[in-house]
């Protein structure tokens, strides 16, 4: 039987038009699908119509399929031969274990390649009106995670010296510690900040805030995961007409 | 007459595959194309028939359009009511100056949208079969220019303390400061870095190397713009199969 093969696939932020060219080949040619939580609906629509789809989502606190389990899903189905695709939202090689699952399939002599996904990172700033960098004000952005495995936190004294954009995510649970942080890290309590949730879907919702205020005000607007907290100058180019809380135009 | 629209379109890294499949829509039903000199050949295939497409490049050291030009282009083709599109390698909005693009046309009246891109960074991982993060050693990953405006640099103390994987843009001028100033700010010398020069496209090249022998090695590999320097621990992670220098598998 010939071998089959396992794609890495990031499906975007959620805007199903956001997958690239490749990603939408890909898909649409896979016998079998294992997708993640936070890939969004219409993305299923590319499957073939002999494809098998398989939800094997793990959103943190929630039910979950466990890893070893998405692991010999995709060994076994590649080894019979299948094209499989492992898809997941934004994309799978930045907080996505994607690396861990490549890894582990290709030391089981399977054959992978990635196709990389735009991050939700990039869409929270499309989303307010800004770039994430700027040659006035910074060298540059960091993707970071306020949440870690084993209960840490970033060096949130070195990001804060960095002078980079901050884009940080599954930092809902953590405002506190994120404002608290990075005050104490040296950035000025004014420091602009945007709460960017469900960047680039009809559930899109945005706020402008300053660090200080950034708890307090993301908790009043109810604001929740999955959600890019943007921290830095650039924030402060947004144009004034989404100031407050918005909703994504119609 | 109708009011005309700016898109500023990040065409991803090279392989026209990664190009977003809106992306794809918009270029194909612009009236006018603006493209960046580091846009794939390939992806002009994508315009009509009867657009019109010019080659604005302004690659740092050679000639150059200046931005003032382009701007001034932008406003007058979206005044006379056409469909315009701003075409930049990788992602418009990440050391791009399309931030600065948006903002000026925004600022005379005209509508401007963006369509995000895959940065180069992001495929720089991909070519050595790495994740661009991993929980097991950190906690993000940094986009950073190694080239500034105003002639200074990053500050590296605070990014080798970061933990974070450093992509390295424009870096290939200054490879001696971005070993030199990473082993000052703390990172070990025998730090894993890799070097992937135009990512995505027939011909990506890369070098796997350390810290301390960077420059070196780069050199000696004969290594250019426009190249990514992958810097952490990540990087160790590539299969020993891409030791060296390599160029792309056919």
């Amino acid at each position: 039987m010939a071998a089959g093969k396992v794609w890495l696939v990031g499906a975007g932020p959620g805007d199903v038009e956001l997958l690239t060219l490749k990603a939408a080949r890909v898909l649409a040619g896979a016998d079998i699908w294992l997708v993640d939580d936070l890939v969004g609906e219409a993305v299923l629509d590319l499957a073939a119509p002999t494809a098998r789809v398989l939800r094997v989502g793990k959103r943190g606190g929630c039910r979950s399929t466990p890893q070893s389990f998405i692991n010999r899903l995709l060994l076994r189905h590649a080894r019979q031969g299948r094209v499989v695709v492992r898809v997941k939202g934004g994309d799978a090689m930045l907080f996505g274990r994607g690396g861990e699952e490549a890894a582990w399939l290709r030391a089981a002599g399977i054959e992978v390649e990635v196709v990389n996904g735009l991050t939700s990172g990039m869409l929270a700033a499309t989303a307010i009106d800004v770039p994430l960098t700027h040659r006035d004000c910074c060298r540059g952005v960091a993707f970071v995670t306020a949440h870690a495995q084993d209960g840490g936190e970033p060096d949130w004294l070195a990001l804060a010296q960095s002078g980079l954009t901050l884009a940080i995510y599954m930092g809902m649970q953590r405002l506190d510690r994120i404002s608290d942080g990075l005050i104490a890290g040296g950035l000025p309590a004014a420091t602009p900040v945007a709460v960017v949730q469900s960047a680039s879907t009809p559930e899109e919702r945005r706020l402008l805030t300053t660090l200080a205020q950034l708890p307090v005000q993301a908790r009043a607007a109810g604001l929740s995961s999955p959600a890019i907290v943007l921290v830095g100058e650039v924030v402060g180019l947004s144009p004034a007409s989404l100031a407050g809380v918005a909703q994504r135009a119609a």
